[in-house]
């Protein structure tokens, strides 16, 4: 038997997500839990990218994931073996989260034990950057494969994001990615966007970003 | 100045779209115009698809494309290059497009000198798979960066397809991608479909899936 949960998220009942959210966001400073909300393509990287951060860090912070799925849990499963709590989310076919429905998460996960709580979101560009979860900060993955022209054409979800990690440089030899100009598309939608090139399966660059997060993470806590 | 035209979207009217879709359908087939859906994640290389099957059968049927995007218009530019008829369509935000919508493209791109018509979906794995377009066949694109495990977390978009297009096979020795489990996994949940291995950018393989439209389309519009 797998030791971790399976919750089914019902559809969220708040008009006012954006008030929602905001509520989250108190709520989650008052009990000292930093809430990632961590968004990208299918296939971009994200569990794996899970893995490094959760290596790097599960020995300073009491760390808390929920996997958010369709249906599968695939992902569940893949963190379970690094050790820290993690819950599987079932969408049943929404795109997307909401506040409301990440507040349903964060309860099936039980935050009163954790630190740091990672949201993995649906695999989509689109709807997730409509809705704002309640998360302390926002990061998505672009990974070299899918092209340097993503900005141009998923402007909204690099908008919103605090963080862009441009996942899979290891393969940067075989594809024809122009870094400089990703980051200028990124900076032209989004100049604070914070931008560290990775390879999560290999481990390299995985340090500025853990570097980053430890101190958005203890700044919040404090 | 470019020579396609940017069709802004409007929300559709119809209230049951399965059955907009199929009236849809009848038309097309009236009007002897083969319509094919193309989705997938962004940055599979639908776009680089569209430009290798369209130098393949160019000469053979008359060539109608829409672009639907966001609201970039990268893909209508590279398409143009092609010197097929494009149109450039924008969702301004919606995650998906339905028949009402597609109906909209389709009067916008003008069939009554196209042959074969093709969709570029919005770059999304989940919300395109929940609406009918109209279209006459599904087809998607599975890159193979993206992993094999793909089919088991957005089930509903791989069980509607007709046609798996598994695209970049030139970078199978640099990614952990086993085909006989894709493929293993793809027809346990739709054992009829067809799987095409590409690489749209060297032109590898696409012959068979031409093969395939071709005979689609003559069986369709005759």
């Amino acid at each position: 038997m797998e030791g971790y949960r399976v919750l089914e998220i019902k559809q969220s009942i708040f008009e006012n997500n954006d008030r929602e959210a905001d509520r989250l966001r108190e709520e989650l400073k008052q009990s000292k839990t930093f809430l990632l909300n961590l968004m990208s393509s299918p296939g971009s990287g994200k569990t794996t990218t899970l893995r490094a951060t959760i290596a790097a860090l599960k020995d300073e912070f009491r760390i808390g994931v929920m996997e958010a799925d369709i249906d599968s849990d695939v992902d569940a499963a893949a963190i379970e073996k690094t050790g820290v709590k993690v819950i599987q989310l079932h969408t049943g076919g929404m795109c997307h989260l909401d506040a409301g429905m990440t507040r349903q998460g964060l309860e099936g996960l039980g935050v009163e034990d954790v630190d740091f709580a990672i949201l993995e979101n649906i695999g989509n560009l689109v709807c997730p950057a409509e809705f704002d979860t309640g998360a302390v900060k926002n990061a998505m993955i672009l990974s070299v494969p899918e092209g340097d022209d993503k900005p141009l054409k998923y402007p909204l979800m690099f908008s919103i994001c605090d963080v862009l990690l441009i996942n899979k440089i290891d393969v940067l030899p075989y594809f024809a990615f122009d870094m400089a100009a990703c980051e200028k598309y990124v900076h032209r939608l989004n100049p604070n966007m914070k931008i560290f090139p990775i390879c999560a399966r290999t481990g390299e660059g995985i340090e500025p970003w853990t570097d980053w997060l430890r101190e958005q993470i203890t700044e919040h806590n404090k």
